[in-house]
């Protein structure tokens, strides 16, 4: 048989970094490739007793089908949680327990974005998600990364051009694949927008309790009067990416959409690992746990921006993260870092060339992102120094 | 804000029967309304020493990030398991795991369904697989059901009115919501059907494994020598629900755009449980499980039908299910379920009326289901014996 695939299917490529993965594998590869949290920050003695506990005590309330719109108590905590830490109002939101930060994008693009419709999003944004809004056909246009978030102007004027877009794709901190953190004073500036133009916003914010260094800036949803903002957390960096969960805060008017969008998806989520997730944050001192990760991630961050200003040709600059696991390189202006990538993939060393990251993925780009979450400090300095050695190659003095 | 729900959500309803659910929470109520699997099948010692075990001795490869397709060694379980057991051919045919069985009609959907493109479907169906059609602006046209499986007369006659359908969505084992099984006849005449008109079908096998009488028959992917069978299978009710873990088999020419739906949706499934199955198909007796719990389906269906028999006006006929969870009832023809079922829940005792079920949810429906893999076998006598009661005083001979 001779299959069509779908419109909406058709224009979306595989992605470039999980395709990466697999030859990140190779035990001889130092891979910046991935996105990977560092295996040392899971708290693998507490899951393990959670487990053995509640496979003991009752056991068929964390095997049998449990509800779409996540495990109660679970939910409760997190609203708990959000209300303490970002000051989220639960008078006016929803929240709900999805597979992942990935499923809370899918879920929202699924339930807001007709074929066809308009997405505005950072360029750079994560592949991931454009993915995810390709899928449904959405047609993206990219909001250029600034120092300080994207550039507000060319939000304004895309609004303009685009009345009738959609969606707002952001990740103000520590953004992947950028590492930036959009300052204060362009998230106001960004909802500020989104009201005068009446758009949603999809603020992704899988790293936030990742901040190693600098100040806290309020999230974009914390300011949400208007319950415009769709906020999506993840328990893929502060707990382990394989329970595949995170949770999606929204107006509560989307609460029926998005339980049936849930429903013919995938029912419900993991609920062994709901009730993880919720008796460690309840039990357990959570925030300790996200000092210790986030000691881990200062410390390899460090290391890699230590290791680039050392080997780096000084032509080219890098970005500062303060939290995550993301850090980007941008070789100078007008070369393109895809052979760069490849020739650096030849002498060992997987990282991703910024267009894969693109809205428009055929533009060029000078820049190329490094994960330094997963690779061991050896791998950190000895994949550093070839790439320093090769940047100083490839730009002609 | 004022959300405005995307085209294809905009029609389609909660399922009834997540909602049911709710209402059979109720601990007074006797709810033969749910789906679940009795959770007396469900292996937990051998789940508890899996995952203690892993724990202990290899945690981080269940708990980071797995890939799009699976667990690798687990697709090599079911694919051998599937060539033994089904004859299946994986030259031809690739093998995902996925996020439990509703994950594979929506995937299937979403890479191969336009909105607007027609779905054949057996009428009356599972009303969550209706539900991902509809949530991809499919139009369903229903085939009805008969004792021995759709009637295959209108199936070809809707194919010769709608040459552009795109798929056609059955269970021919232990139908949810019918327990009808479709004979070989039948399953060979709708595969010719399928091959002479060009059309895809989706094969959803979900129960398969749980036959508790009468002899097996072969599924349509076994006869399917032309790739166009997508065949759905699950853990859920062999193992657990919660895994959230099914498994599709499929052409391998489609590989590709699955592999990158399965990335934009919820990037992989949970490895931890993938690891458990694997380890329990190779390591436990599964045959042994299987039999188990065709022996508990056996017992509650057969106490299930037998005061039905005792307590059912004569003039309600009901399905004799050889496997599976469910049985339906039909009131005498012209009468619709939908009050009687309403009284039931007034009297304690749930079931979903058949309407919900179908692919025109408005159509009046004498049918209704009940499920004899939840309840107690007390609950099932009582239950029943109130359902007896009021056919008699619904039906004025």
């Amino acid at each position: 048989m001779q299959y069509e695939i779908s419109n909406r299917m058709s224009d979306v490529h595989g992605s470039a970094i999980r395709e990466l993965f697999k030859l990140g594998a190779d035990p001889n590869m130092i891979s910046f490739g991935g996105g990977n949290p560092s295996a040392e920050t899971f708290p693998i003695p507490e899951i393990a007793d959670i487990i053995a506990d509640v496979m003991k005590d009752a056991p068929v309330s964390v095997l049998q089908y449990g509800l779409s719109e996540g495990y109660t108590p679970l939910r409760d905590t997190m609203k708990d949680y959000l209300t303490r830490t970002q000051g989220f109002d639960f008078e006016n939101n929803e929240l709900f327990i999805l597979s992942g930060g990935q499923q809370c994008a899918d879920l929202t693009t699924k339930v807001l974005v007709n074929e066809g419709d308009v997405i505005l999003t950072e360029d750079p944004a994560f592949v991931g998600c454009l993915n995810t809004f390709r899928s449904y056909g959405a047609k993206l246009i990219g909001i250029p990364m600034q120092q300080d978030g994207m550039d507000t102007d060319a939000l304004e004027a895309a609004l303009k051009a685009h009345p009738e877009a959609k969606l707002l794709y952001t990740i103000p901190s520590f953004q992947n694949p950028s590492g930036i953190t959009t300052t204060l004073e362009k998230r106001k500036k960004v909802y500020e927008l989104a009201c005068k133009y009446d758009i949603a916003i999809l603020e992704d914010n899988p790293y936030g309790e990742l901040r190693f260094s600098g100040e806290d800036v309020p999230t974009i949803k914390s300011m949400d009067t208007e319950g415009r903002v769709l906020y999506a957390g993840s328990f893929s960096k502060v707990m382990a990416p394989a329970f595949r969960l995170g949770f999606l805060v929204f107006n509560k008017s989307l609460t029926m959409p998005l339980t049936i969008a849930k429903q013919t998806t995938d029912v419900h989520s993991n609920v062994l690992f709901q009730y993880v997730c919720n008796e460690y944050m309840t039990k357990y001192d959570f925030a300790a746990h996200l000092d210790k990760a986030r000691d881990v991630y200062r410390a390899k961050c460090n290391l890699m921006l230590d290791t680039m200003r050392r080997t780096f040709h000084p032509a080219v600059t890098f970005s500062q993260p303060e939290g995550g696991l993301f850090a980007m390189a941008f070789l100078p202006d007008g070369m393109d870092s895809q052979p760069f990538v490849r020739e650096a993939i030849q002498r060992g060393v997987l990282c991703v060339p910024g267009s894969a990251f693109l809205a428009d993925e055929k533009q060029v780009s000078n820049a190329f992102r490094l994960n330094y979450s997963t690779p061991t400090d050896e791998q950190i300095v000895k994949g550093i120094e070839i790439l320093g050695k090769l940047t100083h190659e490839w730009i002609k003095e």
